[in-house]
């Protein structure tokens, strides 16, 4: 077969491989919650509650999940303040914010282009 | 709460908004195997059992599944061959290769950081 290319130049790393770690990495990018908080966040912090009404459809459950999934990978950090009531604030990390332009440009294409997706699904959808 | 900016500058779409076409896109895009298939196709075409091998860990029924949505999104083309024994080719179509450049700047951004990411997995389950 073809070379898929898909290996870092000093040959250590390649997303294909399951055992690789930047395929975690990939698993965490792959997750549609991941991809929608780092957007609402890319604006700036947000507490929880602001961050759940955001990112319509989400569940308390879900968020909690993603947000800690995302703290461990370095890519969002959680301030508690010790405000009455307590709050937690949410924000991207300089690690994060690397990532969350090549995140936001996905975002600009499929602004761009749902015109031609919604197009694509038409014709398909109408196939015999 | 502060907007969060992510609405398309017209103000039609918002990835955010649970019934924005958009959002649609994302949950295509938030889909590791989506991202792996890509990656996989993004030097060139390939057959699917190739795709199968190249994309390590991807089960049969995963495979056709994902390669279906891409081809309905207008991402990928299915071409069938009539030879003996007949075969299909995937390839990535010119609307799919304007995203494919923005996942592959992902790859290369894990491939750059994930030492740090790394780093901070450790920190975090380090934490008492």
């Amino acid at each position: 077969m073809p070379p898929t290319q898909t290996a870092s130049p000093d040959g250590r790393y390649d997303v294909l491989a399951a055992a690789c770690p930047t395929r975690q990495v990939i698993n965490r990018i792959g997750d549609r919650w991941s991809l929608l908080v780092l957007y609402a966040l890319e604006s700036g912090t947000l507490r929880f509650q602001e961050l759940r009404r955001a990112v319509d459809g989400v569940s308390q459950k879900m968020l909690t999940q993603t947000l800690r999934a995302l703290e461990r990978d370095g890519l969002v950090r959680r301030e508690i303040f010790a405000s009455v009531p307590p709050h937690v604030e949410y924000s991207i990390t300089p690690l994060g914010r690397g990532l969350s332009g090549h995140i936001v440009a996905i975002r600009e294409w499929a602004y761009a282009n749902i015109t031609d997706i919604e197009a694509a699904r038409e014709r398909f959808d109408a196939r015999p």
